[in-house]
């Protein structure tokens, strides 16, 4: 599969589509899930553009998932998780959505069942107060 | 949480506890899961000890990933599968079960849904013969 500049995370990427960002730095990006599968649920994309692991190349995944790394403890942290799962999912049949490559980070709480991908569509001032209180703890931490 | 030495994995490493293997390099082994989600489900660790996301240090990360980015391809190619989804659980509220840091490979195949985690013990001439297929293809690829 080739990649589809006009796919939702490029539009973010771009600023042609809002977006709510919790962490950029020059080759990273890090912003909600509208459709969260539980409370929290972080996406961290690569600016530079692939479609998933298939063409990724391996210096961009190792800075992504440096990126990764350094913020799920913090959106842990932020949302007083007791633990988080880090997905990536590769081609349709494997429940891929949007083909730029990204990782899910998502928190866990225990004895609260995840909610089915894609299910759901966030209220914005949720998403807004999540937002905000991740980015505190991340400008705290990575400031 | 603190790292110890007999877990499951540890014990692989160390050669007490028997494993499919399918690759291993210098800082890196990978071998089936014994009670898959799907077919090929593959598991992939670094030697050096670390228990998860919270405490592995970047550069094992970046490594560890390099080997599930080579190997995942290859996984789908020798089990003809649609895609692959990358996991990786962090705390017991999440799902870790073996406190020894891992990433999942997950093949998916059009149609087919995953197995629950940990639900099904494979039989043994499965995981042999999956194994074998699997790591024909990584000779192939990775000698």
């Amino acid at each position: 599969m080739s990649y589809d500049d006009n796919n939702i995370f490029a539009k973010i990427l771009r600023g042609e589509m809002p977006a709510h960002k919790i962490f950029e730095d020059d080759q990273t990006f890090a912003f909600l899930d509208i459709m969260p599968r539980s409370k929290g649920h972080t996406l961290v994309i690569p600016k530079k553009p692939s479609v998933n692991m298939m063409d990724i190349d391996p210096d961009t995944l190792c800075t992504l998932i440096r990126s990764v790394h350094r913020l799920a403890p913090l959106v842990r942290k932020a949302m007083a998780a007791d633990g988080f799962v880090i997905q990536q999912f590769n081609e349709a049949a494997a429940g891929q959505m949007v083909f730029h490559t990204h990782f899910h980070i998502v928190p866990r709480y225990a004895g609260v069942a995840l909610k089915h991908a894609a299910s759901e569509m966030e209220n914005e001032d949720v998403l807004s107060t999540t937002a905000e209180l991740i980015k505190s703890e991340v400008d705290k931490q990575l400031s």
